[in-house]
């Protein structure tokens, strides 16, 4: 277990202010967003390479992801289904562009069977080779392409709007906790329609729908825009995504949204018969966001202490900590579990955290998980009928003591403000960070110094050969045209 | 499409009543079966061998059976995570009794990457194999016990009580829709415990919950007890099972909890600290339903007309059904429409169907779907304020013209009537064909007859050498040893 930033800091260095985190930041941020991970609790690595364990922790976010997220999916008229993990090997040679993007790095499954090689181990059984192999899907157009062309008669059938919430899996060779790893979650909507229009409107909803999302639960802006033809998903006519600024200055792709156009239309043979009576081919279109927000979640807002948790999103939104010394203990526990009650009752995510360890490693162990709202009670609390709260956000500076019926009440606003800060001082950081530029010079200058952040740059520059060279240079990609400035303008910057 | 029963029937055989479903029950049980899952619109197979497509309508039953059941599980203190899909190879050689009963037929990942066959296909490449195999889980004891080694450190961290909402794969040689399918989805819970009872305690509380479970959501009974040696789970000391009793008086198993007692925590090394300070081995569990309780649904209580879906799981609880003339569709639109925002307001799964098919023809969908209320408005119940509903539990004999207002008043009460006949129906059918008997030619007598059901013998029968070969005669097998019975007596019957 992490001890907490007193002592940790005690052994390293006297003069740095104390955190939670070693290292910081500033002095090393991949680094810093393991330990950020690790002592948060979310995820672990795994013996399988590549994948990662999610821990209760870190899932229940993801649990209260798909929660809201499903919800106005279905609001929509997207029906949730499920469609096989194995994905036959001829489906990726069909969809010639698709297999070029895809199909490259992933999971063959080539036997069916294991058999003892005799020497106390496993092998797979020679005489249970399979005549097709099968890939661990990397994603699902092809095979739910294939049923769509199955399941798709008419205009009457359209739209067709599915989704499934699943794991997907590629092959990745440098792998990072929820940042990239070979399995990974997502759901995938996997939409039809008769003409163009209704898949760039679908695209655009649900693309909507993530911003919508993103702002007002993970507490996060970023640039929606579509994506230029280098960056734009192997198949598809058009891609939008929502780009995210890390606190390292670079880009998050937290969603995509892509009009398939007639691409697996083609392929897949999903045709209908319209209106005119006669077969037409479909427009699809499909979308995504993944566990991958997480690591977003993390990089956008946590500190040098720890995590920060957006509060409609947090396990927790409130913790209780009660103060105990022995000849008190017993009360101010049953004080603190009437408070928990109620505020259960209330409909907030509350933990009474009443472990048997000293109350500084609990207090630490609330920072580093980012717990919004952290509350203390002791003897002398207990007695006035008070509780005093720190906020996550703030720190110790917002440290508060109030009546506890005042609390209840307050906390929804307390927790509100709390994710309005939150947004309101990511948007800060993203505008600050996001420079227009008109030159090549300019891009180049400006990674040179070693600044970070996002540079906003004519779409014409997108024409001029040294482009690439200085992109290569700085391992820089285009992030997306905004929609915001009608596709006039291009943002570049590193990646994850 | 499958055609109502009227056209069917006119083609086949005049003097049979009308089923929608052919061939029914008596005639042929297993095809009966696949054509209700093809006509209620809940699955079908896949271009991957042995896995099926979960439709949406079949797969918001698996959403709504995790929403209830998850709740249970989080109240009992069960935290969930997410732990691989792909195991290592090596973990399977580990434990051997597991190994022997498990890991053979498995999908086996042997490469990581594919390459051009140079015929315009593909093929795993050779410079891609792995240096060891993974096999997709076909459940999850070895990877989970390996991560509790490292996450168990004292008696503080126990009880440890996890779970994953996953997919398992089996590569099983002959498959059917819900029943046996290469790939299937559970639940699958992992505990940790100091000792044998708190281990025995558990299985016995999370029988407990199935137990409710299948009886106030899913409408069914069955028998609770524990298992045979021979059919216990590979690596378990104890393995409680609860079977129930298909309509062809075949057994399903719906749900298992293992007392898995140290054999786990020796070959992953799950040790803590105990209350003595001295090191100790923890005894786990492991306990899981499956989407094969989907298939147990259906032959519980389909019937000739198609299914029949227990109101509390069911996705649709009520389904409103305009009858409309051209002058009075508008009007009788719009009645309906309102009547369903009612419902919905009340919290009841109301589908309004306003497809633009005869009205026929959506009769026979809701009735093959087995929408639990079906409700009719015509212009004339439209005027008078009323409507007609009938109940899929009983048919034609259940139509009632209500007052709106009154309808939507007494809608949960008729619920739950539905469910309250439903489960004692189940009941019934499985008390009816239960029969005690105390001798092995008794048991071969009942099979040679073709009688159908659950014979229950005592255990001391399990002692005779002859049984084995009755048992093989009439494909019987051991479904358990009922906790009602004290463990005195065993059921014998087919099972799937």
């Amino acid at each position: 277990m992490n001890k907490p930033a007193k002592q940790q800091q005690g052994q390293n260095n006297k003069k740095k202010p104390r955190t939670a985190i070693t290292p910081t930041r500033e002095e090393d941020f991949a680094e810093w967003y393991q330990q950020v991970v690790k002592s948060a609790d979310f995820a672990e690595n795994s013996p399988t390479r590549g994948c990662m364990i999610i821990k209760p922790y870190g899932w229940a976010i993801w649990e209260k992801c798909q929660e809201i997220f499903d919800k106005w999916l279905k609001d929509y008229g997207v029906e949730n289904a499920s469609f096989p993990l194995l994905i036959p090997m001829s489906f990726f040679s069909r969809e010639a562009e698709h297999v070029e993007g895809f199909a490259k790095e992933c999971a063959v499954v080539t036997h069916h069977r294991l058999e003892s090689d005799g020497k106390g181990g496993l092998q797979p059984a020679e005489d249970a080779k399979l005549e097709e192999p099968y890939v661990v899907r990397p994603t699902s157009e092809t095979i739910i392409g294939d049923a769509m062309s199955r399941w798709i008669q008419s205009y009457r059938d359209l739209p067709m709007q599915l989704n499934q919430w699943a794991q997907v899996l590629r092959w990745e060779m440098r792998t990072r906790l929820f940042l990239r790893t070979a399995e990974f979650f997502w759901h995938e909507g996997h939409n039809a329609f008769e003409d163009h229009k209704g898949a760039d409107d679908d695209c655009l909803h649900v693309m909507g729908l993530y911003e919508k999302f993103f702002t007002e639960h993970l507490a996060f802006d970023g640039f929606v825009g579509v994506k230029t033809p280098e960056e734009t998903f192997p198949g598809a006519n058009r891609t939008y995504a929502f780009e995210a600024m890390m606190q390292d200055g670079k880009a998050l792709q937290a969603a995509t949204t892509h009009d398939l156009g007639t691409t697996f239309a083609k392929t897949f043979n999903i045709t209908y018969q319209g209106r005119d009576e006669k077969e037409h081919l479909c427009h699809t279109t499909s979308w995504a966001f993944s566990t991958r927000t997480i690591g977003g979640l993390i990089m956008m807002h946590a500190d040098d202490d720890g995590m920060i948790m957006p509060p409609r999103i947090a396990p927790q939104q409130i913790i209780i900590l009660p103060i105990v010394k022995e000849d008190t203990a017993e009360a101010v526990q049953a004080f603190c579990a009437k408070l928990t009650k109620d505020l259960k009752a209330k409909g907030f995510r509350v933990k009474f955290d009443n472990r048997d360890m000293r109350t500084p490693d609990k207090m630490w162990d609330a920072v580093k998980k980012g717990v919004p709202i952290r509350v203390e009670i002791g003897a002398r609390e207990m007695e006035e009928g008070q509780l005093t709260y720190v906020r996550r956000d703030i720190g110790r500076e917002s440290k508060t003591t109030l009546a506890v019926e005042e609390f209840v009440d307050k906390a929804e606003g307390i927790l509100d403000d709390i994710h309005d800060t939150m947004l309101a001082r990511t948007r800060k950081f993203r505008d600050e960070n996001t420079h227009d530029v008109t030159s090549i010079d300019e891009i180049e200058a400006f990674f040179k110094a070693e600044k970070i952040g996002f540079l906003r740059a004519p779409v014409a520059i997108l024409e001029d050969d040294k482009l690439e060279a200085v992109m290569k240079e700085y391992s820089l990609s285009t992030r997306n045209m905004p929609n915001a400035d009608k596709g006039e303008k291009v943002l570049i910057a590193k990646a994850y």
